[in-house]
């Protein structure tokens, strides 16, 4: 593969396209200069096939004709889409505090972004969500572009449109139009993350008529920290294929490392402003108040963070529910609210400031990611009383939000065997009104530490088919320690399946082309395809190599597996081959006909001589 | 972990019991005699808990009182219960020929095995297998041994016994019997593989009301070839879980590398005797005859191989069927027979030798593996006209298999999407009168090789829980190459995960006790018990190394991920013991009694205060 990588600010990210890739970019009907990313995967000439078009989320990255500079950041593609509405005005913003870096100084310090700007916000209370122009009717710029990635190419590909699947009451359209998005947006069925001062994103959609996403979680802590492993994180999970990323920082820096993030990141990024909160106060839940919350949103907002998590639905009465669990309260935010709401005898500032909150979110476009502060931890506690005690709050809220003219998604579990997971997804769409849900997982089991990207990756399927509109991946290392690059690979590449296990079994209808495509190539021993078509290339080519490591063998009409005589395909190859020839194929029906009728165990010598001359 | 090596005859096998384990044997009540070997894993004495029970499937490597010797073979443990039944005879076996070895010679012929011995078989026409005996109303002490390992200690663990869970039909008792064992036995709803000429074999049953099991396949091919490997393969993979192994070599020495195999395999092997036949006429599926197939099933049943994939379901009619598939017949089995069966315009000879076959797998107990020729080898082929027709003539095998009584089990696709998943099971329990299920995967998408071992993983999950009663895995070399040491791990690992997920969701008795353990143990930070209780405690405690390597940081009371400040179990650890303390307690409750009461978003100040008299 054709990887380069560049030094910025002694920055290296990984850039070049996939094997056998082309980034295509379809423009809009509706929107002048719209240039929608999509991925053509070439296939073999003697397939005679088109290329297999894919969703891409890699961003410039991946385009060998732009040249990327961290310390410029990317294009701001969207600045023009937003000033153009004209509910919008730039403002001396929040002057950076040390507490915002964690106090760090000197050589500590990770550098300032080089080329900060002046933060846009609403002018005087407008809403400028992407919620408030769907029910104003307005198809703005972002949502024709989330209509012409969803398709893939669909309207090609009309043999692709058999629909067959069991959707469980989604509404997933043949063909997505601008108009459709706006309705599922003015409805709060999904979601577009576009902060104002984000514009370097292309615009995504969340929702369970949309193709299922899946978000990566970086972020350094207090025991490792860097700003270039950050960066080179998110383009190294963005080009695996997550589509949106969250900066999970906790340690020092947190304000410089995210903004090197942001001005970089072509996807949405979510964060948990609670954690900054956190270390502005020295890590003393007690410590923390409304008012250091509140700039700590701010402060986020300005730098173009897209959706927040926010733990508001942990109130004081629930604490309680908590208090006979095998592993308690696991979020974190949650178990700092929790905390916080014991030392003070007091309801939750995020619940009671919640109206306060979404004005913040609504000058800006953030989007509401209402975290579930007491998901389950455990298998013992899955769907307990704690957990549907706050999601009922979290119902609560939605309708407060999307009343505030904000986007909305709920944050789901965590740890449940499968024969729980369908009542969380048809309790949260129910009490949710829809509003898309963002599960972590759910793993199925806890005993394989190590191993729970796969015991996560089970429940993340289901619950995607169920009806889940993003999965938050799940690494190798959950439960043990940080994600390094090639956890979080794994854990992209183990996500893309789920969601796209999830997509298949709802019946997406452009989901199977690829599947069909790779399949063929498999039959027809075309192993460049094979490879190029799968989720990771190299992996596919690697571990053919230690079998067949001969180029030679990339031709080779048979397995790696079994060796030329015993290949099946090859010997169904040859099935084909004879009863494809005209007549003998008649013959063979007329015989598969005679032979339905007859079901038993020994047949008849006479019927063994009509088979034949039937036969090839 | 103490891995101590040994070599005889150049084979160096894994041996050493797994960190914190200790093998326990349990006596019988109804037979003499009877060593049920069980995992107990122990934990660090300040949890105040007893060890917990798991069950073993590794024989006497992981029992450090055991010598291991190879070129010796592990204890005939059975032979005195077989020859008690007193309806087997020794004879002179069939004289082993150069084609059974793929004509190989010299240097290039895997030695024989040093100590071998003359074959049992059923005194004249006598069924000599556990489902005659179950019939009979005789409870062998086979079955006994199976009731007492599929208890696991359950009979200590009352608290387990809550039952939770769909099981979709599956009758799983509290307890097992040895009588529930015949009667399941009797039913034809499980099987216990256990040829006469393998009583190396630590019993294990195979049905939908027991546990879930898994198999791994092993096996040299034309590519690659070694006896030393694939001894160490089978005793690695029994190690980490696998329940039965497959051997299913295609290349040289096919003979004498499973003796080596058999003579040392504490779990059931099954093979798809197929192969070797095509290797005795060089691997032209049109030279193959019912002589020469007969040949190699008396001659792998004298050797001892304990369950045999046929492939009696592919008849000819069928073929025409899957010529319009996207991957036409994958079954390497299926598709040897499909080209058999055109190139002679003949129905297959599996087929109408059936009741025969039959008869030599009830001299020798080999049970029936009825084999899915023609199962999709794409999310294309799930489930079409092919695969299903093909079923109906299973399950007429399997009533003719019955009345011979033979033990059958039935073997399942392959590629199925998720929402295919259910009718598979849901078909072959009613065609094939609740025989039990094997099924490989299903993998859920076809677009992710190198990670098949995932997309399955989601598809074997599922189909457990619905009712499938052994899931052979799928490893990350599935349709790139063959697997090596570190592949068989990664795919019985997940595999394990695959059918314990099955168990909890099925709501089995037991299995939730292995959970809530290491639950428990994460939630008092006893982090070498969270390990020692995981499937795989070495990677947990690598991938815990890479973050905080210190030994102090195995006793530290916080996460690795977060740091200390942050530990949401800490700060969870704080909330309970303020709640716990009585009076507050107390308090607590009173006041989330009242705030239930009222659920609005702003909480008056007076019921502020009262919160706060009663909080901690």
């Amino acid at each position: 593969m054709d990887v380069r990588t560049r030094e910025k600010a002694a920055v290296e990210v990984t850039t070049g396209p996939l094997p056998a890739s082309r980034k295509v970019y379809k423009p809009g009907a509706l929107h002048d200069g719209l240039r929608v990313p999509l991925r053509e995967i070439a296939v073999h000439p003697s397939a005679g096939e088109p290329p297999v078009t894919v969703y891409d989320s890699s961003g410039p990255y991946t385009d060998p004709d732009v040249s990327i500079e961290i310390d410029k950041g990317l294009p701001r593609t969207r600045e023009a889409w937003i000033k153009a509405r004209g509910d919008v005005e730039t403002y001396d913003g929040r002057a950076v505090a040390p507490a915002d870096n964690g106090f760090v100084t000197g050589d500590r310090l990770t550098p300032e972004f080089p080329a900060l700007r002046r933060p846009l916000r609403a002018k005087d209370g407008k809403a400028v969500t992407q919620i408030a122009y769907a029910r104003a009717g307005i198809v703005t710029p972002e949502m024709e572009f989330v209509a012409i990635r969803e398709n893939l190419g669909r309207a090609q590909a009309k043999h692709a449109l058999a629909r067959d699947g069991e959707s469980f009451g989604a509404a997933v359209p043949d063909f997505v139009t601008p108009e459709f998005v706006r309705d599922e947006i003015a409805r709060g069925r999904a979601i577009i993350p576009a902060n104002i001062n984000h514009p370097e994103t292309e615009p995504m959609i969340i929702g369970r008529n949309f193709l299922t996403k899946i978000n990566a979680n970086i972020g350094n802590s207090a025991v490792t920290s860097s700003m270039a492993e950050e960066v080179e994180k998110m383009v190294w999970a963005t080009r695996w294929g997550a589509d949106t990323v969250m900066d999970l920082s906790t340690g020092r820096n947190i304000h410089n490392i995210r903004e090197w993030i942001i001005r970089n990141s072509p996807v949405p990024i979510g964060t948990v402003p609670i954690y900054q909160a956190l270390e502005k106060v020295n890590g003393t839940p007690e410590a923390l108040t409304w008012e250091i919350y509140r700039d700590t949103l701010i402060e986020q907002a300005e730098q173009g963070v897209d959706y927040f998590t926010i733990h508001a639905g942990v109130r004081l009465h629930y604490i309680p529910l908590t208090v006979d669990r095998v592993t308690g309260i696991v979020s974190r935010g949650g178990s700092i609210m929790a905390k916080w709401c014991l030392a003070h005898h007091k309801e939750s500032f995020l619940y009671e400031h919640f109206e306060e909150i979404c004005d913040i979110c609504r000058a800006y476009d953030v989007s509401f990611s209402l975290g579930d502060g007491l998901r389950p931890g455990s298998i013992a506690d899955a769907n307990d009383a704690a957990q549907f005690a706050e999601l009922e709050t979290l119902g609560e809220l939605t309708k407060i939000a999307w009343a505030k003219d904000c986007q909305v998604m709920i944050e789901g579990p965590g740890h449940v065997p499968m024969h729980k997971i369908k009542e969380n997804m048809d309790k949260q769409l129910e009490i949710c009104g829809e509003a898309p849900f963002y599960t972590l997982g759910p793993l199925t089991t806890d005993i394989a530490p190590g191993y729970d990207h796969i015991t996560s990756a089970i429940g993340a399927a289901m619950i995607g088919w169920f009806g889940t509109a993003m999965l938050c991946y799940v690494t190798p290392k959950e439960h043990l320690g940080l994600p390094d690059r090639d956890d979080v690979k794994t854990g992209v590449i183990t996500y893309k399946i789920a969601a796209h296990a999830s997509d298949l079994a709802k019946g997406h209808p452009a989901a199977k082309i690829r599947d069909d495509a790779l399949s063929r190539a498999r039959f027809e021993f075309r192993w460049e395809d094979q490879f190029n078509l799968s989720l990771d290339p190299e992996t596919a080519r690697d571990f053919h190599d230690e079998t067949l490591p001969k180029e030679a063998h990339k031709v080779a009409h048979f397995c790696s597996m079994c060796g030329p005589k015993f290949c099946s395909m090859r010997i169904s190859h040859e099935i084909r081959d004879a009863a494809q020839q005209k007549g003998k194929q008649e013959g063979m029906e007329k015989m598969a006909e005679r032979y339905r009728q007859g079901g038993d165990l020994y047949m008849p010598a006479d019927e063994v001589e009509a088979a034949g001359e039937g036969g090839a």
